[in-house]
């Protein structure tokens, strides 16, 4: 490592990220937007992976693990950019963590309570997420009601890119589940008398169904997605404890790709989440 | 344990099935019906599938741990009831275990031999299933052409039980998906010049496709599974070794299902795919 290189990582602030896989590349894809000048550590838990399907005693063993090797590397903040382990994990990591730990659920949460006038809010989910009520009781002690659906079959159809528009006969598939779920969720909502205005995305890959969303929905309703407001509340709290960088130019920023599993699919599945070329990504092996 | 027990345990052969979930009860069931007098030892490596999206090296350490609890449980037989690990790990577990291993893409290559007349066959399997070549370096060393497809939609869509007839609007998803998969496959072989008589499901979730992919297919195929040619090859090898239990009555099969993650939803879903109730499972940890 060069001296400039020594200087440009000590003023920077080090930031780790942590998903099971590549779902929270969308948030560190926000994290470059708003917080440029930062060095970033991504750790994507593939060989474990899904943690949508475990329970809430492994999904805490993977998720403290993860967090504890990002803080090896240096990291002095720590965003769960896994709803799955934001769940069902976050106080298992808080405990375990010498340093701020921010999960995206409670960030969600908060953006919908600021923008919902109805205050009610509807959630997509993974299964495990749904069943954990994370978002709901996250929404409750807001004010809100959480409508809470589970949509377990779009992270497979988004890793198999069934929604690019240029293949139709795919993409149809994706909103044709879509529809399905939404149908189900307003007639849940109708049912219980919600005036649904917001809608939550509460997984990291459903901001790339954003614009099948927007058009699938039979109402005005606003698409909230955490990587979004995330990223705004990292930018705001590292602001806050003075950690903000005054070097401001863009590309200044840093990042390390860490995986348990296939760095070759990381590569071509991730730069897809983060919307650019990822060049290196390390193997390494958490024991599991 | 009472002395019938003792007495049934030690008379009857002691088989054990792998896999990396629930899948491979697919082949318990077969096994069941082929081979009424055993005792059933079932490992789902369920906190740490699938399999079918994870590297070499991955897959076979799993594998191998799971074996080897297996044995340590005194199964004398091993039949590995998971298509990715039998793709990407059989060597490693046959040089772990110190019993005989069974895996179903050898006996399903077998089974496609016996069939075909044409000698070009199909086969319909996960992604890491395919992209491991398994089935077509079976295939070509049995004088058939294998023509492999990847179909990683169609787990999902069975788990979620996106299968039953009774709910039209998701069995339309699930026969959307399998046409576009078919369609793919087809036009593949014709560009090959192959004259596909015969589909191998190459994956221990499809037999519950079974109905559908007939209704599919364009003209007629013989759909051969690996759960039934694998429980067939297991009895052949039981008889040929002497350990083929003389007593042949029903319910004289004993079953220990074991999990590494989610008993409840091992029950639940399980059940599905064993076609019948499953009533206890015991938690194990592999130390994933």
């Amino acid at each position: 490592m060069t001296a400039a290189a020594d200087k440009h990582t000590s003023a920077f602030p080090r930031i780790g990220v942590f998903d099971s896989g590549f779902g929270g590349l969308t948030v560190l894809r926000s994290l470059l937007a708003h917080i440029p000048s930062a060095e970033y550590f991504y750790l994507g838990d593939t060989a474990r992976l899904p943690y949508g399907s475990k329970s809430q005693a492994t999904v805490a063993r993977y998720a403290v693990e993860s967090a504890q090797l990002l803080e090896s590397y240096g990291a002095e903040y720590l965003v769960i950019a896994c709803n799955t382990a934001s769940a069902l994990a976050l106080d298992a990591i808080r405990s375990a963590a010498r340093v701020p730990v921010l999960g995206v659920i409670e960030t969600g949460a908060d953006s919908a309570a600021d923008c919902s006038v109805t205050r009610d809010v509807l959630v997509l989910a993974t299964d495990a997420t749904v069943q954990s009520h994370a978002y709901r009781d996250a929404c409750t002690i807001r004010g809100l009601r959480g409508l809470e659906k589970a949509c377990p079959l779009l992270v497979p159809l988004i890793e198999e890119g069934w929604t690019a528009r240029e293949v139709e006969k795919n993409s149809a598939v994706t909103r044709q589940v879509l529809r399905i779920y939404l149908d189900e969720a307003l007639a849940q909502a109708k049912a219980r008398g919600y005036t649904l205005d917001t809608m939550l995305l509460g997984c990291t890959h459903y901001p790339l169904l954003r614009t099948m969303l927007e058009e699938a929905l039979p109402e005005r309703m606003t698409i909230l997605d955490s990587a979004e407001t995330t990223a705004r509340r990292v930018r705001q709290q590292l602001a806050a404890g003075g950690r903000l960088s005054s070097v401001t130019e863009e590309d200044q920023s840093r990042c390390h790709f860490f995986a348990t599993d296939s760095v070759e699919k990381f590569r071509t599945l991730g730069s897809r989440f983060l919307g650019q070329p990822i060049e290196q990504v390390n193997l390494i092996d958490l024991g599991g």
